[in-house]
């Protein structure tokens, strides 16, 4: 702020005022003071970065999968509570699994001057962020990493978590497990499917390829899925959810069936412990990680400069009913 | 990344090493894609100048109760999705029903100047966004309406909404129905509350003030409240629950009961259907709120001067099973 001050021969006062939009600066003032802000802006990448700091616009960017997602609605609250307490507010957006649309919200946020900007990736390509992040915007990834960028990133234990499931399973008899998880290419999808495959293998039980069913996933699609897993000769006798959407789902097509399999599911939701049988799920703090996501990135809006962190936050089974079925 | 290549004229891969520090870049080219950085970085502050003009900022901002709620979710989603079709982004905040808070979020959400502003108010006085809207942010209220400020407001039909419960449960031969609704100095509350009373005097039955029992509300309060309720001499034998957080405050009282009362609830929420028995429910198009909301304020923002305009949208009930046992 001093730099330009300086440069534009006015008080840090007038600055203040300038780049908080307060009145009482003559108009050719102002003009001085945003042309010396664009100038050190240019000069030097280091100079606009606490320049930045110094003309905060006070907003966070946070761009989601689907803010009308139970699980992202509960980030998202975790969040603003953070930028609360740092005076931020923050800006949303859903990128619906669409990594183009994930593009165009941050580096739309971008260019509102976010102060950071947390992103739940919904692409596996983040070299765009690059320039930003040089420029001095930290960037903080949430429930998924990044795909091809080191940056700071807070994930649950998807893949001891759903081993855990699988040992829970297992110790109730179970052999023939079933997996229904979400689209392959995201990454969360890919880490249950990997734990599921370790948890087979650790608990000694076969894992079947045919078992395995993948998404993305439609409420028809799930039913026939189900329908198929649970019948047959060799049918599944347990069913591992990917994810609170998919749980869901499964319910409503094991609400139109004869069969009981066991059922444990990845996220609590609510109301799980009101249904018949109550839902045993593989529970984690949504709250916390946005909490950890949020506290990451105003810390380095603060200055933090140490290597990237990966924090990675405990998932446990909580068991209602559903996952103690025996086969 | 492109527009960095197409500017300092080297390829997109230059660009990716440049910026991820990776070796085998010629110190005078890597120095050329900083500077195509910085500049296009300095374009982006010639953006931000126009902004502190008094040009659109892009944004419009969302003041809610709580964006965790999933009804709220549900709003903020469709009032997103409106504002992407006109190119705009959303500002949130949760004001946890504090009439404090939702005038601190509008009045920064308004000095950060948002194109406009959609609020849940928390409450009932207003006066404090006149100078806004007369300096031309538009204001819409949804859900609830301004207290003291004539406006824009989106509503649900909570009066005929809640007595159309009444009926419904009357013509299944309920003679003693009780109602749990929301703290009766929010809007909607007293609104059920009044539809409860006139749904009574239009059914011919009893209203009974032992059984209205009013909020804030918590889990052990209402627990205490439905043991009460389905006790006693007389007891109540259907209930009507005033919004969904009550309804699921009520089923896990429910859950340690052997009392069966029936139970109608306004809000629909997830899983609903599959409760034993499935939640008999008054719903209403959350999405269609959401979206009424935005396109009012996005006409407005586009020069729309007429009247202010109330949207009364209907709600209706959906009979599953606990509202249709017989007393």
């Amino acid at each position: 702020m001093s730099d330009v001050a300086r440069l534009a021969g006015v008080s840090i006062k007038t600055v203040s005022r300038v780049v908080n939009d307060e009145p009482g600066v003559h108009p050719d003032t102002a003009e001085r003071v945003l042309a010396a802000i664009e100038q050190l802006g240019f000069r030097r990448n280091l100079g606009a970065r606490n320049l930045r700091r110094g003309m905060s616009t006070g907003t966070i960017g946070l761009v989601l999968e689907d803010v009308g997602n139970p699980f992202y609605s509960v980030l998202t609250r975790a969040v603003e509570e953070v930028a609360r307490t740092f005076g931020r507010q923050v800006l949303t957006g859903s990128s619906a699994e669409d990594p183009a649309r994930e593009r165009e919200l941050a580096l739309e946020f971008c260019s509102r001057r976010v102060d950071g900007l947390i992103v739940v990736p919904a692409g596996m390509q983040h070299g765009y962020l690059v320039p930003e992040m040089r420029a001095g915007t930290p960037v903080v990834f949430v429930d998924r990493p990044a795909g091809d960028v080191v940056a700071d990133t807070v994930l649950v234990d998807n893949l001891g978590g759903t081993a855990a499931m699988v040992d829970h399973l297992a110790g109730h008899g179970h052999k023939r497990v079933a997996f229904l998880g979400d689209a392959p290419d995201i990454f969360t999808a890919s880490e249950r499917l990997r734990g599921f495959r370790e948890g087979c293998a650790k608990a000694g039980i076969p894992y079947d390829e045919k078992l395995v069913v993948m998404g993305p996933h439609t409420d028809a699609g799930v039913a026939g899925a189900v329908r198929r897993l649970v019948s047959g000769d060799d049918p599944a006798t347990a069913l591992i959810t990917g994810n609170n959407r998919i749980t869901i789902m499964v319910l409503r097509a094991l609400s139109t069936l004869d069969a009981r399999p066991a059922l444990a599911g990845f996220d609590d939701f609510e109301l799980a412990d009101l249904l018949d049988p109550p839902v045993t799920v593989l529970a984690h703090d949504i709250g916390a990680m946005g909490r950890a996501a949020a506290e990451l990135l105003f810390a380095r809006m603060e200055g933090d400069t140490s290597p990237p962190r990966r924090i990675v936050l405990p998932a446990n089974i909580i068991p209602r009913g559903s996952g103690e079925v025996r086969p």
